[in-house]
């Protein structure tokens, strides 16, 4: 009877349990710690974006008193110096060659932050210039310099075994799938509209900035305090780079300060324990916010797609080649693009497809996850190109997708995964809340878009639910808390379950000595997966609870239920502190309940399967300042199709949030190269949305059908409402100016010129 | 079949994990860990034994600067004040009343331990003395002032429900048990025996003194690292206390410098935790060895055996009046009495038997756990008494003793616990390896004497085992490394089960927040129940992988076994890492395994039954200086009857340990009051036994016949070795010298009286 009761806790915008913690100043971040004999490192990196490293003198930072070890690459002799997820192409320091402006050349460790800095600027290195690649055109031009010369070695994840690099080209990998015969739909359609679509490379811009705080004890184990979104992968790359068992490497995540991706994989962590080895002492490394553009980024992209329709509108077929620039290293680069490619499509029906994508290395910052795994270069593409569609057909551009929308059930490609959305909800919410069909303002412009994303696949998750004798409850789990409320949520899960309030609910910080396995926090799956994982190892200590109560009071275990901390029958109930003393003989002990959700690889093409599908529409109105060519999203509807809201609150931060820095890479946000040098690598010279920028009115909505294979029903969020910003303002720009825009970011000069043109035709 | 294999691991003497960092001084203690703005706690202490006090002024200490708290009894008001395992008695910090000299009246929190202890000078205490007993013999006489004169409250703990003050006396708790007609039936004895026998007061000294950081955050939550032999004891005192469930209270358990009971229960982590809700800090506070002496010791006890045999040597009835002087606040006091008595018949078969023993407070440091837990006091009592029955009835002290010595199998008393070991082959071993029927130098004296002691009942125990995906092992339990090697013995236990090397096992120290619950580390149980709860959890794990091999290589699981990290049949072999990714379907995921023990109460008596008996023998061969009355034990011989002696390295060692702290107690070691005043209660003062009082021929013997219930047949140890040592020195002294002494230690003096008192008889 009790998995019918209504809930009481899962659905309820219960204040985050971190609250208090972080609003005090209290919660500590990796830069809050210290560790007896701490020493700090800083970075000397590459002035060049393309350079051979002839030499690396760090005698005189070395002999500079304070200075506990000053490392280039090629002192990295005791351990694998290369890393990486995709490919191991990564050097901690550069060895032999600089690949790009920004890149670590070489480290020191001081007994502070200001003698470690003050010793870079005695290192020599004597560099050589190389020709650079700033562009996927310089990239990919016969005859291009290369990036990398060797064949680098594979990286660090089996399930990324099947990425490959092209050797002798710029191309690091290559995703190429069809379904159907795209080219005889495309030949045999109605109406074919190809165009090319830009996505410029933008920041993470997380508030906390890179760090990690690595101590090696005398047994040869590693403990590392990473701000990480998945301690467990950077667990392996540490396991692998210096020889030891997983057992000895310990990976603890304390606060993080965002991550949007940025914090996936290792990042600053292999430096770190390598400069601790390096000085037999506790190394902490806080990298600058500056330093984040010099780390990682979105990968840019130059995204052509073809869309052949029958004359009544319904999509026939689809081919998309899709470049993106992963810059120097490949990071997670290729499974971004392998991964968006698989759903270049979108959340529509098309029975014919042709998906070539490239991940292209540059000689710019590393490109790799962000918010979107790279759907929302091809969104920007698809949407925008739909939105054209329907103006060539007469159609409304509402009307028109939600005739393509893949329906709830169907199988998204033969054999993957069925759609478990009702995607015609969230785009007929969106736009109703944005009056879609209303007359506007003459000044206003609307417009829409929708989107489909993939979770990563296979995806794990573990925990460890603890009752305790009070009735108190313990939630393991290795899920980061990086601002999205995931703490909160994993109690709620736990509280509704066991029938206790959240404040009864303690959820521990991941550390890999501890807490159990759990892939990654990212890939919006934390709910779902980690959700589901923690919701059966709290299911498991109520069937404990059921089964020492049944045998006590002597009823079957199907007529009890629990209720406010007891175990309730017909004929009473037993607060648990009772349950357990009779469990145990004694006021001890405690039950311990375990989860593991391992749903495993689906038969469906590679990389293409998923555990659940994130789904969102957006609906845009926007003003333009026809003298400045300024856009302003005066209105911005987001609904996404999220099964079970199992936060309100949170849920509608964090798609605000999306929604904002969405509006980013539409309208403000590009990191600028010019010759290989990043012209705006700071907060100050790149500019993101402030508050003044966020629309006047932002609407974040839910469906809720309860059809995700989360607990109760909920699926992912977090990442879909980004996605739809760019082409529905876009397309809501084009409702209203007539101007068709094919690059990101919409910024004043470029729709300017564009109106300007338009003027002049 | 994995389950028929020969031991690999188990019973090998592996080095201790924890080795390299204690040797290299790496390994923390509490007073190792430093926190951000954390201030210094110092105590100021009762001059008087027993006072009124009337006033604390704490204004000028506050004021001094860089104090940050000055706190007396009277300003607790915002906690319940008062704790204590048994009876919370014990206050804080003195209310109204100081009852022994050194009881914490008044503390300061400072921003360092010299500004803290400075400002003790600055407090103003306003005692009036008041008459103070510091006897058993003053307490118990009529009209004895009172140490307590309200009715305490019942303690923190539901299982010590049954320990009762009686009011209006010192009688802090009367226990009293009896089985067939002892007074009939020492009335038809041939021989009876009847004397009284006393035991000293006397100091743990464990190596690290008592120490406590606590810090509570702004959600309420409060963290406290302690040296406490169980963190879980100490979580439920503080959650009462302070009114906060035991899932908001967190106790983290570094290494632990030595406990033998003296870090059971709380000590000092309620005034730590006060002091930091005070300050709104963390604080720590550090004793001194010197505070230990005020802190708490062993009961010491004036014990009255009268033991009734035939002719032939058959016990027939033993009664036992047993005071113990628990001190001025109960702590666990009244439970070592009751626990203790209940086996004052020591490992022989008696019918008749008449228990009446009592806990007196006096106006001295509280008396609580200490290796024995009540035992030696009263096998000093028995054994000696058995060896003057002995020399009346002309017989052998090792075959009288095997003559009424428990069989295998035999229960304890009806109902109870039957006798799990063979105690005539430690006895056995025992004389044989001194030479007992040889011969030996005039000069010196042999003496044995045997032991039976409870363990703690109910007795709970939990773990989680974690297997990695590069095959390497977690174990998640909360027993406390003190020194005694716990986590290199739960560490080989896994690994047994798990077919990997040691080495391949990480044992996590304790942290309510996240490892399992643990009833207690004392009572020589963690490697039977934690142990047992560890093996459980890695067969837990075992099994998985056999599902998921059995299933993957479609051969039945019982044709699986376990070997060098792999499953292993008759086809081939999938080593764990294999198996994890076929589970997984990816190169991430771990199998989470789980171990509950809970044996429960039997229906024994109360406070009677125990999960195992502990048993040992011991044989000393002494000479004495006539010149001097200096005693100096030759050779000692300790046989423990353990089962399965699961690291004999660690086991010898501990035993050793054993040996020697019961030499001190016996020849050395005594806390002198004068009217009140404790005259050695410091390290110069208080002698304890050095390297040179070490007997030069010291062999710790086990007997393994794999009859335990903890893992591979083991049970418990480290106790047991203590207990016999004093009645079998004495007993050597009396077979060389016929002097038979009933006071402990034997000093110099009072041998050398003794001697003088029989030359002139």
């Amino acid at each position: 009877m009790s998995r019918r009761a209504p809930l009481r806790v899962v659905g309820q915008p219960v204040p985050r349990v971190d609250a208090v913690e972080k609003v005090t100043g209290r919660a500590r971040y990796v830069t809050d710690l210290v560790l007896p004999g701490m020493a700090h490192a800083k970075i000397l990196r590459s002035p060049y974006a393309h350079a051979r490293v002839r030499r690396v003198d760090t005698a005189r930072a070395g002999a500079r008193p304070g200075v506990i070890a000053a490392l280039s690459g090629a002192d990295l002799t005791w351990c694998d110096p290369y890393f990486g997820p995709a490919f191991r192409d990564r050097p901690v320091l550069a060895i032999d060659v600089a690949r790009y402006e920004g890149e670590p050349v070489a480290a020191v460790a001081a007994v502070d932050e200001l003698t470690a800095a003050e010793a870079l600027d005695l290192i020599d290195v004597d560099y050589e210039p190389l020709p650079a690649v700033s562009t996927l055109e310089e990239a990919l031009a016969p005859g291009a310099p290369l990036v990398h010369t060797g064949e680098p070695l594979a990286g660090h994840f089996a399930d990324l075994a099947t990425l490959r690099p092209q050797p002798g080209t710029n191309v690091c990998h290559r995703f190429q799938w069809a379904r159907g015969e795209a080219a005889a739909a495309l030949a045999g359609a109605d109406l074919v509209l190809e165009d090319t679509f830009r996505f410029p490379p933008v920041q993470h811009y997380a508030m906390e900035p890179h760090a990690a705080l690595a101590a090696w004890d005398e047994t040869g184990a590693l403990t590392v305090w990473a701000g990480t979104q998945n301690p467990y992968s950077v667990r392996v790359e540490l396991a692998k780079m210096f020889g030891v068992p997983l057992g000895r490497i310990r990976i603890v995540v304390p606060h993080l300060g965002g991550g949007f991706g940025s914090k996936t994989y290792a990042k600053l962590e292999p430096l770190t324990a390598a400069l601790a080895r390096a000085t037999g002492r506790p190394v902490r490394l806080a990298a600058s916010a500056a330093e984040a553009f010099q780390t990682v980024r979105r990968c840019s992209a130059r995204v052509s797609v073809r869309v052949g329709l029958r004359r009544d509108g319904t999509l026939v077929g689809v081919t998309c080649d899709a470049d993106y620039d992963v810059g120097a290293y490949a990071d997670i680069g290729p499974r971004v693009v392998q991964k968006g490619t698989y759903t270049a499509t979108g959340p529509y029906r098309v029975p014919h497809v042709a998906l070539d994508a490239r991940a292209v290395y540059t000689n710019t910052t590393p490109g790799g996850a962000f918010r979107g795994f790279g759907v929302p270069q091809l969104a920007w593409a698809l949407e925008s190109l739909l939105d054209v569609a329907a103006d060539r057909l007469g159609r409304d551009p509402v009307d028109l997708r939600r005739q393509n929308l893949l329906a709830h059930g169907e199988e998204f490609a033969p054999g993957d995964t069925p759609i478990d959305g009702k995607l015609e909800e969230s785009l007929g919410h969106a736009a109703q809340a944005i009056g879609w069909t209303q007359t506007g303002a003459a000044d206003r412009g609307r417009g829409v878009a929708a989107m489909l994303k993939a979770s990563v696949a296979p995806s794990v998750s573990e925990a460890i639910v603890r009752l305790h004798a009070d009735g108190s409850v313990a939630v393991l789990a290795s899920a980061v808390e990086m601002g999205q409320g995931t703490r909160t949520v994993l109690a709620q899960i736990a509280a509704e379950v066991l029938a206790v309030p959240v404040a009864r609910v303690t959820a521990v910080p991941p550390d890999t000595a501890i807490t159990p396995y759990d892939q990654t926090t990212s890939s919006s799956r934390s709910t779902t997966m980690t959700g589901r994982a923690v919701q059966m190892a709290a299911e498991d200590v109520r069937e404990q609870l059921f089964r020492v109560a049944a045998e006590h009071l002597g009823v079957p275990a199907r007529e009890l239920a629990l209720a406010d901390g007891a175990v309730v029958a017909a004929a009473g109930r037993l607060a648990y502190p009772e349950v357990l003393a009779i469990r145990f003989g004694m006021s001890g002990g405690e039950l311990i309940g375990r989860g593991v959700v391992a749903p495993g690889r689906t038969a469906a093409p590679l990389g293409g399967s998923t555990p659940f599908w994130e789904m969102a529409a957006g609906a845009a109105e926007v003003s333009v300042d026809e003298e400045t060519g300024a856009v302003r999203v005066e209105r911005y509807v987001s609904v996404a199709d999220v099964g079970r809201a199992v936060n309100p609150l949170l849920l509608e931060g964090q798609d605000e949030g999306g929604v904002v820095q969405g509006l980013g890479h539409t309208l403000l946000e590009e990191m600028v190269y010019e010759e290989g040098h990043l012209l705006n690598g700071t907060l100050l010279a790149y500019r993101v949305p402030r508050a003044d920028d966020v629309p006047r009115a932002l609407e974040c909505r839910f469906v809720e059908n309860a059809d995700g294979s989360g607990p109760f029903g909920a699926k992912g969020a977090g990442e879909g409402s980004l996605i739809p910003v760019s082409p529905a303002v876009a397309n809501a720009l084009a409702r209203l100016t007539g101007v068709r825009l094919r690059d990101l970011p919409l910024t004043p000069e470029r729709v300017w010129r564009a109106l300007r043109a338009r003027g002049s035709r």
